[in-house]
């Protein structure tokens, strides 16, 4: 059996997240539908994460089984071919059996994309969110770096979350300004449920004045929800990079 | 009665194209729409130039009268908060009552968006044409300068056109690679019916071997539609820039 790893990139906006339900158009079932397609087998795809509704990926990956012979080149185009403008899928290799998309990642990158202008962007109005209050991108790239480390991170979670541990190591991140859109960069070894959005909220309580940057180690550590800020919307977040053992693969 | 100039930009994905019309939702409807709910008056919008369906502006001018007492920053919040998020108003000026908005335009700038790659961007599908062949874009900026000075661009109209006059004065003419994104960008004092498009699909003609930048002088020269390339569709065409007397209002 050929375990076959895919990297793809999706616009979120017309889907239901990434994994399958019942009363919903999924990334998943897509994936899925097209490799059973090219296949001529009955295929389950397997992700590297969760994604909620609404949210992007400039990479993403999953893994499927199946016999077929065909090449990881041609793969691409046939899965392409059978899959909608807004489902990408980037590059394609041939993994260990062992190998497995979720357990074997070691990290991954978000970032989250907010469209700092009084005006609004119709282009960018399904990818960013909006924020109208002129943000200083440098004091908050400050406080973001308050987030590095290994920190249990339970004031960063939504209910509904069933996880043992809440504890995460954050490697880098960042707030950057590009023109009028101000990307927070976040690279760690794991996220909990709905973690990057509440990172923003919180950020953007900086803007907004509830808040200064020396408090934010104290809410980090008091891993109270209560403290933390609201969580953005999906819209501006992006899965940005997904690394196996120290590798981007993408 | 003040004479007001409106910049907007807009995507033109859901859009009939700017102009009114019986069975299609249009951006000049939205506008009119949007004028005469701030205003309380029945307003009637004048554009710069009609779009095509699915053709997108970054820049976009138009003018509506009214006797309304408003300034024209409080306008600008007004009028994008009664408009859907694919249109957003930018600036907005009081000009003089004779100003026109496509009359008193001395220039105008178009790119065309090409994403040129194998693998489909999800984000940019309904902003770019796909070009999967890699293009050279050196060359192709070479055979754009071919477009520049002043031709009889008969050869570069659709057929529906009316004009009195096929002479155009093509000011600049470029082909600039961003990556993957390939851009033509193109100013004139003034467009033919589908003249950008046709222009890049005559671009493409040399990329597909069928000619090369030599003959284009030839292809312009002739004056026939049948020599030049085929109209390329409407979604990576964007109107960039307008100017009014030398200056560009956006």
């Amino acid at each position: 059996m050929r375990n076959i790893l895919l990297s793809l990139s999706f616009d979120g906006t017309n889907y239901c997240g990434w994994q399958i339900q019942p009363n919903g158009d999924t990334v998943q079932q897509r994936i899925q539908d097209a490799c059973s397609l090219i296949t001529g087998e009955n295929v389950t795809v397997t992700g590297c994460s969760r994604t909620d509704s609404g949210v992007h990926a400039n990479n993403f990956c999953c893994t499927f089984r199946t016999v077929k012979e065909m090449s990881c080149e041609k793969m691409i185009y046939a899965l392409n071919g059978n899959l909608p403008d807004d489902i990408a899928i980037k590059s394609c290799r041939e993994v260990p059996e062992s190998f497995h998309p979720r357990y074997d990642c070691t990290k991954k990158e978000y970032i989250y994309r907010i469209w700092n202008s009084r005006i609004k962007n119709p282009f960018e109005y399904t990818h960013s969110l909006q924020y109208k209050r002129q943000l200083d991108a440098e004091l908050l790239n400050e406080a973001a770096k308050k987030f590095i480390g290994t920190h249990d991170f339970k004031g960063f979670c939504s209910a509904g979350s069933s996880v043992q541990s809440t504890v995460r190591t954050i490697y880098d991140a960042s707030v950057t300004r590009y023109g009028d859109m101000v990307v927070f960069t976040v690279c760690g070894n794991g996220f909990l449920y709905n973690m990057v959005r509440i990172m923003v909220g919180t950020l953007l309580m900086i803007a907004e004045g509830k808040t200064d940057k020396n408090d934010f180690e104290e809410i980090i550590l008091s891993g109270d929800r209560e403290k933390a800020g609201i969580t953005v919307p999906a819209k501006g977040l992006f899965l940005n990079k997904v690394y196996y053992g120290g590798e981007f693969f993408g």
